[in-house]
């Protein structure tokens, strides 16, 4: 087992190999994965061993070099690509990051395939580097713009995870969590277990547990009770897709906390890099939320826990109303409502190739 | 395997036998426990074989029948069952319906010993057995009084479990809901699973399966996005304690589920024998909360699922302020805001003795 991946869990690019910690099994088992192979990838995206909309973006990047160095330059390795980000592109339907790093991918295959490019492989290394270093810079931008957010002495609620092991980078809103933490601002943090996949308890808590930071585990059901308590000063989570309007796709639960957070007045932030802002999309309305199987609620680590003929509902996430956010910390700058103005603004002023990463 | 007890699932006495389904192993094994040891019954008890502050009562009144009948008729005998009675009195310090009970047995015992009373064991086992019909009587009024106000093609929403299995009758909030299914008007039950001990997932789906009911389980954390989408049309729960003032402590979620509800105007029912209202308590704030161990959520089947050096915070129930409750639905009657009023009138026209029990 590499040490150094254990305690910074990033994904890690070298030697023709992607590597990355299998977020299914933790903190169960500390599995480092290096693969060359971009069927891998694609089942460790579908199976949420790579989870987190960053991360997801970055590893689908590295799987398609990894298809292109399968092959000999030609024809065959053209074919081969476009193949791999079509299998890529049917692991998850929800995070836009997955579609906008893919884009990126196929644009460069297709300019290499009609110039008859020897050295596609590398060209195609060369972006899948940029997305992750660009990932990796918007982590640390959100971490430094979000943390003044934290004033000294708050205890702060955070659900699902969107720390290191959900980006390329440090994490979006685990990430202010943890610079506000250095900063010495965070008292404790409260977590949400995040059923069904226990995120929260599994790998929120396994990071900040890592970190040395004052870590309460919750049920999701207790989040309502601890704010009517008082006992929290702001709530933080991630994105998967955030809708022109400033509507945002999120980990189911989401929007409860929010709906509780208003009723409390207390700040409900969402940490994402611009890149997942997807400004096609007029309102939460239109995104497509992934349901998963029942046997996620059904059965836990393999035993059943709800008697037979029993189905579950289980969508993998929700949409809270852009009414219910505070404010949207981003790589670019934090915006605030109303969204739709701000968020224009934001993306508008910004170079065509940094928006579209 | 008895198939009468597995499909209706409730206490039964008869030949001097108390059998019961041990709800800590459902829905895994139906595991019919039938004794005539007022120890056993203890037990079952404290390892929540036996749940549901009804069905503790009702089983508590049964064990120290058990215990009289363990001995010939004299001062042994008595002196066996005030033992009994003491060691019932420790198995679970919350439930009011176990000192109520056991205060009952204790007091027949007492005029049965004085009269050197040669017939003690009938005499308790009438007691006994008057205790678990009032309850059954206050189940079935409970469901008469509420399944009214579940209107033709409704989808409810419950939390925990309230069903036969915790009452020594039908159930509070859950035979409301089966009581209506069985007049047509149900479409689909969902229910939310209730971490950490999933009563939701083990119990009430059992229960909804076992009587042929559309049962869709959820997590916690999904039932906001369901009310968001319209899908629930009245929100069900059951009660641990209501104070004077209408407010409600029940399993940690309800309050999050009453502002849900609140928020989408949906109803928000609490189903309880009038027995649970304790017009000494002023208000929720005068309710003491039961905490639980941080194992019940770090934990799962004795499997650990977060890192070790993460503590939890693991309230066991929440308050929900009167404010946010539609109506209580209670054997005496469906009250209506101002609770303050409106209980102070339903019990005060009771006679005592009703009232006490």
């Amino acid at each position: 087992m590499n040490r150094h991946m254990v305690n910074r869990p990033r994904l890690e690019w070298s030697d023709g190999k992607l590597r990355y910690l299998d977020q299914s099994r933790l903190p169960h088992e500390s599995v480092l994965i290096e693969t060359d192979d971009h069927r891998v990838v694609a089942r460790s995206i579908r199976t949420l061993g790579i989870r987190g909309a960053p991360a997801i973006g970055v590893a689908a990047a590295y799987a398609v070099v990894l298809a292109a160095r399968a092959c000999g330059a030609g024809p065959e390795q053209a074919r081969h690509c476009r193949d791999a980000i079509t299998h890529l592109s049917e692991t998850r339907p929800t995070a836009v990051n997955l579609f906008v790093s893919l884009e990126r991918m196929r644009e460069q295959l297709e300019a290499g395939a009609s110039a008859g490019d020897a050295d596609l492989s590398r060209r195609l290394e060369a972006i899948a580097v940029a997305i992750h270093r660009e990932d990796q810079d918007a982590c640390a931008r959100i971490a430094a713009l979000g943390a003044p957010l934290i004033p000294p002495g708050s205890s702060v609620l955070t659900h699902c995870h969107t720390g290191a092991l959900a980006t390329g980078g440090g994490g979006t809103a685990l990430n202010v969590i943890l610079e506000a933490f250095r900063r010495g601002s965070v008292r404790t943090v409260y977590v949400d277990e995040t059923r069904p996949l226990l995120q929260g308890a599994r790998l929120t808590a396994w990071e900040l547990v890592q970190e040395g930071v004052d870590t309460v585990l919750i049920t999701d059901s207790t989040a309502g009770h601890l704010l009517k308590l008082g006992r929290v000063d702001s709530v933080w989570v991630g994105a998967d897709r955030i809708a022109a309007n400033g509507d945002v796709a999120n980990k189911i639960g989401t929007y409860t906390l929010a709906v509780l957070a208003a009723r409390h007045n207390v700040p409900m932030y969402v940490a994402a890099p611009v890149s997942t802002v997807d400004l096609l999309t007029v309102s939460g309305d239109g995104i497509t939320l992934e349901e998963r199987g029942s046997d996620e609620v059904t059965s836990f680590g393999g035993v059943q826990v709800a008697p037979d003929g029993v189905r579950a509902y289980v969508p993998a996430f929700d949409v809270t109303p852009h009414t219910l956010v505070t404010a949207l910390v981003t790589d670019a700058g934090v915006v605030r409502p109303p969204f739709g103005e701000t968020l224009r603004d934001l993306i508008g002023q910004r170079p065509r190739a940094e928006v579209n990463r």
